[in-house]
């Protein structure tokens, strides 16, 4: 027998008999998808077919259970979308169904073998000690080249660790993507001769899917400090496939864009800290950007700290990586900020320095609020 | 000023100010996502600057508005998953939002040259005039590759014009993909061979990122009719890729695995038609499967008749793909889905056949009854 990972479903349901049906379904649905009569006795009853190790009402108090499901690291086959798939796949598609959290076996660490750098290695990179992290973005879409890295000079003269791109920054004729990494990392080079800093450029390599590990390999060629990848957008096996491959060394930053139906509704996609702790550590994400609790997004403040735990806690393997929340940050945040996530945290601010009559002294202020 | 193309937002809200100002805020977030007091003026502003076009209490009793939103296609950039990040990016994660229409443009028919081959392809691939297609699923995962053959014999032998994989079936060591493959495009060869049809096997080629491309060629070197794929768990852009690919020329079904909680919540996410019907056509699917009503899903009736419709409505230059509906089907909702689907659609039915003691006299009696 192989070994068996986990997922624990949170199951709507009025009684425990329906939980268990539910429960017994995803067990079903989410490796053999046949009916219960027809699964062949031996190999695939015994070791492929999912496996309900548990079942209790949900200790939250939401109308159902949580159910412990089982899977052999056989069905994984070695493919992190098919682990995806096993985890979610067609369940994802019934109503009333959550994924909450994901246990990892001794293959599945083997085949995501996490970040390669970590918070540890970002703020190596940054030179900060044990200090929060700071990152902001240029933009917006629209603007030059020349305008993009006079952003970036200035994000990084005042004190931005990594200055990244929007992520709707892509290969637009205003500021294609070549001539935007090659000025972007100038501009950022030159501030930091000024500064005696160490700020890092990380251009977005989101893009079409023949092109992301070409731009990744470029952008480590031309000097960027990491990548930054949308995996709902580009694929989740692609953020893997970089963090893995020898011949890639940055760090990857990760984006939310398009993911947010996996997160938002109650009733269904992942818990908070599986989507964008969990999985992004398998996936090999240094860094996760997600939407900080009170900005313009409708995050808790108990769902943002649930990422920064799972972005940290021991999980057998994975580097601990940095939460990195953002989406409406502003200079009165800092204090609640500092209070709720401590130290391990990557500030993302953008349009509130921008809203600054003086970038850089806004950059300058901000990091002294940060790191006192 | 370049062409622009529209995105009609459902935007919950208590009343026309409320929404108004929610869907100025999508106009901003899709785009330039900075303050609307820092939008450079000129360009910026003036082209890729979402613009609110319209703005109408839902015509369907929903407590919101529709709102209809335009951007520019120099916002796109040639890049699809950009076109999806300024479709849905960061306004996925904010919730009462959901896409509900996609109004193409010029620009977006010449970067998603949709499907190849649509369903007047596939019928003329099986040889079948205007009549419905059949598709099943040779499973589950835990066979071995000659199990799995005998399956796919067994279902072209019985007249299923398209015999697929599981989505489960990747590359595990039970039927590792190429042996699977090759043996499974033998045997229905063979079985085609014995009957005179003109059955094609349907390969997942749903895999590590750096896979999928690979094996959907050797899948078309092999004598496959059609390849799989799960663009949510694939990324989207690998169906626009293959299906843009001079060298590629298979049919491409599409699997809904990992897409759930795009469509499940009403709240969040994409309408149905928009997601399965609109987006599966402009990447380039042939088929799209998603779970029909009735079944073990929680799909409408009306939202899966939305779906056919959106496959088959005239969109400016994609052909007409065809509507699979599957999960759960069974041999007496025959009548009611000719009734709901008329002709222009692909039966997927898999585990109903397999329950059956003669599988090769099931799918006769299958055919002979959407045919008849």
């Amino acid at each position: 027998m192989a070994p068996r990972f986990t997922v624990t479903y949170f199951v709507q349901s009025a009684n425990e008999a329906e939980a268990k049906a539910r429960a017994l379904d995803i067990a079903l649905e989410q490796t053999v998808e046949v009916p219960r009569s027809t699964v062949p006795k031996g190999y695939v009853e015994d070791e492929i077919l999912g496996r309900l190790e548990s079942l209790e009402k949900d200790p939250g108090g939401r109308p159902g259970f949580l159910a412990v499901i089982s899977y052999s690291e056989d069905d994984v086959g070695g493919d992190f979308p098919q682990f995806l798939n096993i985890v979610f796949g067609n369940s994802s598609i019934k109503p009333g169904l959550r994924v909450e959290d994901i246990g990892v076996s001794p293959g599945i660490l083997g085949l995501c073998k996490g970040p390669r750098h970590g918070i540890a290695g970002l703020r190596t990179r940054a030179g900060i000690g044990e200090r929060p992290l700071l990152m902001s973005a240029i933009k917006p879409v629209g603007l030059s080249t020349v305008a993009l890295a006079r952003l970036a000079h200035d994000f990084a003269l005042g004190g931005m660790h990594y200055v990244k791109d929007d992520h709707g920054l892509v290969d637009q004729k205003t500021a294609p993507f070549i001539d935007r990494l090659k000025a972007c990392v100038e501009a950022v080079g030159e501030a930091n001769a000024r500064s005696g800093g160490k700020a890092s450029f990380v251009p977005n390599v989101t893009g079409p899917a023949t092109a992301v590990i070409e731009r990744a390999k470029q952008a480590q060629e031309a000097g960027a400090g990491a990548v930054m990848v949308a995996p709902a957008l580009a694929g989740y096996d692609v953020v893997r496939t970089l963090a893995a491959d020898p011949d890639f060394t940055l760090p990857i930053v990760s984006h939310p864009a398009f993911s947010g139906a996996n997160v938002v509704s109650p009733d269904c996609g992942f818990s908070h800290r599986a989507f964008f702790g969990t999985l992004h550590r398998l996936m090999g994400a240094d860094a996760v950007i997600y939407p900080n609790f009170g900005g313009r997004f409708g995050f808790t403040r108990a769902e943002c700290l649930s990422i920064a735990r799972a972005c940290a806690t021991d999980m057998g393997g994975p580097k601990a990586i940095v939460a990195a929340p953002g989406g409406g940050m502003t200079f009165d945040r800092v204090p609640e900020m500092r209070e709720a996530y401590g130290n391990d945290i990557m500030y993302l601010i953008g349009g509130a320095l921008l809203q600054e009559s003086n970038l850089v002294d806004a950059c300058r202020r901000l990091v002294a609020a940060v790191h006192t």
